[in-house]
């Protein structure tokens, strides 16, 4: 059976109650449980873990290798110059893609470029709940692929 | 039923044939045919149109309006400086779905901005083939959501 | 009688429909229908021509020259990169003005700047239907002078 | 009976004298001689203030409120960094046409851009004198319109 | 007692009137009025100067080393580009805390920096009027530090 | 009662042994003193906390909202790259003054501009540790006018 | 026998009467004549298209593999920003050799660099008609060489 | 008799007293004096103007063109962004020699360049006062050389 | 005898599995063995951390003073971003040598430049394993010569 | 008969040995030897000359309009930086044309740009040795047409 | 007796032939005999030397320290990249005054800004072979002034 | 026995007499002789080459192959332009290691980029004379383990 981590970086513990013209009345919670229970239809098993700390968000993407599979991530605003987690993602072992709720190539200058991009398999961008959903699926079917 | 259009642009009628390192071994035909079938699941209608003119997938934006509920499309190489076919697709009054094989973030400097994007609802690029699927999902969902 | 060709590029045949809130109500035609008013007052007598395709303007501006005195363009979003139709401006042996519908200097970074209009008489932006009007004055006048 | 402002900036006070290969001929009097004409044609009444003082320029702006209907406005050099007057010309209450006499966009890198035209109506350059005139009836049929 | 001079730079003269969803409602003699207020709380006496005139300005302060112990300075949109201005304040010898009432990292691009800030004392933006009574404190506080 | 929590970044814990020349003799406790003096004045209860992790400082910026009604912030040196930071504060549901010793304006190249200041009220720099109690006044002040 | 297509761009048609200071007085027949002349020599075969809409040479390009050896191409000022155009020559299968009439690195600041050129064989520019020659024995040579 | 004006612009009324480390103890009145001397060594008559006003250096520079037939001109800071003041020297009609008291290539990056020299004949920085005499001689021998 | 803190930052636990083929194969271990070998060679004591946490790395620089006598450490990508452990380095009142295993000049652009060098005494790269040795050497040299 | 200097720059003196991937195994005298034996049908004289001191280049280039009629010139690394070299070639009157072994357009960012090519007749780039038999062909050309 | 090396770079030696619109007629020993006369009235005695070597140059500054009181110095088009030419004016020990023939702020955007510049006491640009005798003044004037 | 060649680029035969804050008071002679010492002790032998000419270094780069196993250089200000150099290290077939006496980081920002060092093993700056012999020891560490 598939094992998927899907990982949240900083402020999306706040959904639902940030800006939600921008990100959606959802909460962080309501999303996982959408994502559970599409993981359940592809027969996947997902885990989720959300962090502000760009180090645990390492820490988590190193032990990922072991116990996952792929990784579902949203770098949030660290999406924009955090390096050392690029670094982490091409050091993950496990393949990850990248998605965001909005469509960040609409948005302020300084959004519009991911520096962890490069290092994934993909990138998903302004579905709202649904990249991560799409991104899920990326994930299974790139598994899937790559056997 | 809902109807999508599933727009390519300049050089993706060599699929297959052009740098299989970089865009794989399938054709576009082969791609058109996994779309089809993915179509069919979700009760969906797709039609396909490739042309490597600027004008022709301008044309072909406007007259989707009547015609399809909504659009995915791959821009190809136009995706990075054609700037009349953004104001088209922001003017077709069709949701547009922007989709890439490769991982366009991790190519050369001028591959890895989008001017059309920002007018599109979102945007899917790394997964080979399976970006198209996931377009077609992501536009579905979309217009599911917004009725 | 002076004759003057009244050329359009991409995306203004969806004029009065697209983002009316930044283009206005009226349709290309209504425009058509006022300037060809005016023309009547000057003496001079329009034609029109719009097109998406960049080879197509092209081509035209090349068989203005047999046919026509002066020509006022408005060039869309090509206007911003097209540096080919820039150079059939230069080659065109007919006086191009250039027009705006709105006022590109108070919009997004990248239409803030012309590659045509330095291959031009002049460029008027910002007076909606009326910088057609404008231009064809403008087109006329210039003809009177330089004779 | 509609009341126009012709506002001129630093240096067009040597009009006719100052590079007559850029600027022509005429000086700044012949012009104003034309464009009063236009304007009785119109039925307008014209008045003129040219300064080389950048303060002078934004006094004459905030007092035209009361006075004029309209204001035609060639800003001189102070179009590419006087960022002060830029503020003057939106805070003016009244509707500004930024007029010049040569091809702003066909010149030195410097002059091809304006801090002015994003708080402008809208632009018209390259004309020589009938730019004014031009603009003019532009803030006129400006004025008839949003009444 | 400690003299202080509050001077204000372009288009300050129309507070109250100008862009109200940006700058408020209160006038510039309203402001005056709370700085005169918390002036006298204070044990200081305050001058005001306003003036549209860059050359003005430098005058003023290089006036006001005789006068003044202080200088609470919004520059208005020179704060961007007059480099006259910077050294006029560098000049000064008096100590100037710049101020400005709308937060101006917030704003468009070039109302992002301040030429002039580099030789002030220090920089206070965004808090209406009250940035101007939080200068005089500062301005103050300095002056009571620095003896 | 108003409470303000004022909210110290990287390094900031060092203050009176870290660079005296740009920084100043004061300790944070020192400053902590002389903020809680001044809050006292105003009747407002001050709370502090100081951290060198960026996620840290964003998880007290989110749980900030049920306990505290404005937040007086020196991000340090994430002032300039940090936007997780940045997004934090924008959701931070309290207002947020930003504080700095030093003038940022003054200092090197890459010190001069705040990602942090658009998602504020509002930016003191350059009054050593009067810029705290500067913030306080400024918080406290906004907090009685939004009410 | 080696087959060659002379590819041209965008207003290379009008060679002869556009320009004739910077691009010579031979029209294109002229110079398509004295090509023919030197293949001959050369025991080459030459075919000519020009074409000023970037979908058609694109089009021209795919077909050329099946048809021709190698290609001789002056792309006009798509030379500039046609990225679509670069992948055709990069997917065409033949080998490209980019040339130019005028020495385009001592031209306007537009006109110096070539997003194509990567994509070529070599480049050659400023020989006038004698480029299109060069450009011939280039690729016949390359031709006879990586047999 | 050759007649000279030497012209001052911003702060230069300060000098001996601003930042004598780096404009020297000399005042303006000293400098002149010294020119003054100079001058009647060449059998020339100089005028003194500063102002600090932009206006009041462009009315003073067309002003010159009947009264001298050469100016020395220390435009102070308006140096590196005064666009109206470059138009006015280029305007003058007659020579203009640009001089500096510092060295402008080894001062602070906005410093290096000045958009007033190019309309000038000649730039003279950093020898201190005595930049001004070897402007007034340069000026007389270029005037003694084009007759 | 001396006491010499080997610090590493992010990712750098993943030494010997993540891309050998740029980072070598020995494990981060495997260099401290090396590390503290050369040590006892030069009579030094030597310490280990590595954190993937900006936040702890920052701690641990503060903490430093008292128990070492100098720093050899590598940032890993905080290098090219992180300015508060810059701020850090340079407050840290111990020496600090930056050094890296890869040759950060001849990789990707962004990791060309260090911000965090300036703080440093100085940096060496490129020499794999051996690069913390020479570190180890320039700190036990640097501090003998300053004593 | 028409006397040709063939001058290398830097490096070309290694060629056959240095990087054969990019350069090719033949030597510099090869090339010597193919392009003496064309010039010999083209009834031309060739002499040939390397180093890598730029004063060299500079000195040969001077000397060279007494003695030939025409430069091939391939300028090594030199073609990116060398403004005295380019100096040289535009006060050379011979003139001269820039060759490159590789396909300078296709390489590392900062080949892709030439100083020198301003002030050459014109460039040709790719064609490894056959670029010099082509540079050849060019110059001895222009000769011929330019009698 | 003042000894004044006048140190000339590349190109130099072409004066009177090279581009005489630019740089005039007077070759370089005109302008060495013109000088010569000067040195004499102010009692100086001069040497002169030219060498198209960067590293001749730096030789030559490097030995003047012992032999000259002072250095004219024209570094040609060294001027705008030689930082090795820069570092050699910086320890040379001697003054050093930089001169042009031409007016370097009008010319090619490359010519415009100077990396000896900061290095020198002074520079003097745009007189013809005035320059060289207002620098050779100016090293007088320099030191009479310093001793 | 391994031979290593210590090369040095311009200006660093002035060491301990130029700007001795910055290099220290060392001469090259004095850093040679604790080279040599160490050279001794790691039973190596040196040679040392100093030369202000970039086509010197070049040369000598050039002919090192045959005589040296590793190369230890210091470009001196060649190290921030001067690309035919970097061809040359490129070329040179032995390992190079860039060394510099000061931390080229912290100074001025044309003194911070190499663009020597992506053509070398590695790079070392900052600590004085011990970076040559941290030079040597890096050199002669590399030697014995790519054995």
């Amino acid at each position: 059976m598939v094992k998927v981590l899907v990982l949240n970086g900083p402020n999306l513990n706040l959904l639902g109650v940030r800006e939600p013209g921008v990100y959606g009345n959802d909460t962080l919670e309501d999303i996982e449980v959408m994502v559970a229970g599409r993981a359940a239809d592809l027969g996947a098993r997902v885990s989720f873990v959300q962090s502000n700390h760009e180090g645990v968000l390492i820490d988590t993407l190193h032990a990922a290798a072991g116990s996952f599979d792929a990784v579902v991530f949203n770098p949030g605003a660290y999406t924009h110059y955090a390096y050392a987690l690029r670094d982490a993602v091409a050091a993950a072992q496990v393949p990850v893609v990248e998605v965001h709720l909005s469509n960040i190539a609409g948005r302020e200058e300084f959004r519009r470029s991911s520096v962890i991009a490069p290092a994934c398999v993909g990138q998903i961008s302004g579905f709202g709940p649904r990249s991560y959903i799409l991104g899920l699926e990326a994930a299974v079917g790139h598994l899937s692929e790559s056997r």
